[in-house]
């Protein structure tokens, strides 16, 4: 049998391949498709979770840029959002789009690679390499398949654990910073909380020390919304050649929306209009489906793309571990209780327009760190772009980056 | 042939009746199913609508409550919601469950049925026995059809058309007031600018005068969640004898989510987990399934009782009207132009955490009636029920209510 990550010659249809522990498919179901090979490594004896499954093996997909340093002391960690992944500032292997924080991560740019080493794990449960459900399994009949929906729920913990292996397997001892925004910033709060002497600065964005209700809820329409889909099979959709592309769409497309505040959306798109004459048997003037709101196409198209990169199994699997999170309940209720005498300098950062990680729940991280007398700034950053603002222009965002790192380093002793 | 409106003795399959044009079906595909008779009129020569089509006949289906004085200055009329009907203060014919507006409209309430006179009719485009999709066309060839996804596209006007069809065949010249809340707040808008000698006073109650890009965007999700499903078969489910449930089902649960504010869910659900042992085959600990967080489960159920009492192609329609939505477009981009030289007292009311109809929509339109000296009050209840909140229980908004229309009353003359 062929070992997850040798990289294949030849096209073969999705979720046909023998091996697929590592590779990634292009799901356009008209064409062959050629399986991605991503930089790993293998870990034979695998993970403890914390829901008590013990995963084995795992794989850990990985980017890094710029050069680690002799000390292996410049080591900074990126970790990724819920649709994120390990391509931070390279073209995406599937769609060729530049890097998601290709503006942040780069030569001069405020997350340095002239200057760190940046690294980026594709996370647990993802479907970009690291050992996720559309991974392989061994069954008691010694045969394979992926793990589908048997896959083990998995926690931001148990993401950060994976992480961890990787970090210690590149021989760091110590991360010089570990930074991320949404479900990346709930991982740098469990990095600090799981490995507080491995952290020495850390950068929790827009995110929250607990899922919402309201988090939970758009998750789980979300969840719904693939169910649906007939073409879901119950999450076995490899045995028929298809995936929900449909069920996944609707749930991106809703995503998309809380990513977004009001007003960004009424200045893209206002209430403009644009009528597409022939759509379907249906359309036409004065019909239901006549004409179409310029927002709808762009959600629309948001949807489409996705449908193309992203396994609907790992979304299913990735939301509830962002359900699960809640730093709190993991420690008797007390949010502080994980950084007490944390030697680690946090900055967190707030956008002023986020509704999905509002200001508010970083407040009360922020008052979690003080009690405990932690070292943390706390900045809210003036926004009208909502959740998204993370990975867009924000000029106050990239010198609060850039300065917090620049200062982090020099208080490390780092040239 | 027989008419619209004639009672059935005998039970029939969900969409297989000869007549259904004004019935109403219950949609549990297992049992047979009684038909509903609503109240109603049937206006033979039908309405001219804002897309270009004559639609003929058209039924309107409505209730009232209390008693019309014989000067018949005493009418009251209330315009319901997205997803509510004619049944404001009495049981629900298919569900069963109280009036929508139970709390607001009988003897001795805000809107006191021993005074006034109160009208509640079914939109144009619902499905509880006004003309919609579900209702029949006569096709070319002298045979008849659900519309489907042919019924014309209407606007919140045509819904206001039709109740005014209503209003003058009861002998109406001026109704005392006109009260909705969200989509029932666009009809006492439409109202105001189409027939403004016909209303003493309004209130429009947590709406806007436009749809906005964000609510716009939700509107599209939930309408993709239905084309989603197979099940919805192009809008033509009648044939199958199915309806596309979980489609519909997603865009409610979806919905719901915006009906409700942050604090509400938090308050209502919190983080608190159900465990459910034995869902289905992928159900048990440490999987995928293993656990459900109240907010899911309360979701789950709004979702599932929702598509026994609301046809999905009336969803399409009704969330399209109020997309179209924009009183400023409708009148050369000036909002208060329509509303020049208005006799009408207006009330506006919004509430704090609303986030669907924000407060600053409310005063955009407090604004424009204030630029024509228009007689208008705007209270913003203070709240943490999100959009919901005018359904529920608030005192303040309760003595608003009141206190306006007995000053309507007492300007108007009426005892």
């Amino acid at each position: 049998m062929c070992r997850a990550g040798v990289p294949y010659a030849t096209p073969v249809s999705f979720f046909h391949c023998p091996c697929r522990r590592n590779a990634g498919y292009r799901m356009d179901q008209t064409n062959p498709v050629t399986p991605l090979s991503h930089q790993h490594v293998t870990f034979p004896d695998g993970l403890q979770l914390d829901c008590g499954f013990h995963l084995a093996p795992v794989d850990v997909a990985y980017r890094t840029y710029g050069t680690l340093s002799p000390a292996r002391d410049n080591a900074i960690l990126v970790c990724h959002a819920l649709t994120g992944d390990q391509y931070v500032a390279d073209p995406h292997p599937l769609t060729g789009k530049p890097g998601w924080w290709g503006r942040m991560v780069g030569p001069g740019l405020p997350i340095d690679t002239d200057r760190f080493f940046v690294i980026c794990v594709n996370v647990l449960g993802g479907c970009m390499g690291t050992t996720g459900p559309r991974s392989l399994r061994v069954r008691e009949d010694g045969t394979e398949e992926p793990w589908g929906t048997d896959f083990p729920a998995i926690t931001i913990r148990d993401m950060v654990r994976a992480q961890h292996l990787l970090v210690e397997h590149m021989g760091i001892t110590r991360l010089l910073a570990v930074v991320g925004g949404s479900m990346g910033g709930m991982q740098v709060l469990e990095w600090c909380a799981t490995y507080p002497e491995q952290v020495f600065a850390a950068m929790p964005i827009a995110t929250s020390p607990f899922h919402s209700a309201q988090n939970i809820a758009f998750n789980e329409v979300s969840r719904q919304a693939i169910f649906a889909d007939p073409q879901w099979h119950g999450g076995r959709y490899w045995e028929c050649n298809e995936i929900p592309a449909r069920g996944l769409a609707v749930a991106r497309m809703m995503a998309h929306i809380t990513y977004l505040s009001e007003a960004a959306l009424t200045r893209k798109f206002g209430r403009r209009v644009r009528t597409t004459p022939g759509r379907g048997a249906t359309g036409g003037p004065g019909s239901l489906f006549g004409e179409m709101f310029e927002v709808e196409s762009y959600l629309r198209h948001q949807g489409s793309t996705f449908v193309r990169r992203f396994d609907a199994n790992s979304y299913l699997t990735i939301t509830r571990a962002m359900d699960y999170f809640d730093l709190g309940a993991e420690h008797d209720g007390d949010m502080s209780r994980p950084f007490r005498g944390t030697p680690t300098r946090f900055c967190i950062i707030s956008f002023s327009s986020d509704w999905l990680f509002p200001t508010s729940q970083a407040r009360l991280l922020a008052r979690a760190l003080n009690q405990v007398a932690a070292n943390v700034s706390f900045v809210e950053i003036d926004s009208d772009k909502g959740h998204d603002a993370f990975l867009l222009d924000e000029p106050d965002f990239d010198r609060t980056i850039r300065g917090f790192l620049c200062g982090a380093a020099e208080h490390a002793g780092i040239g």
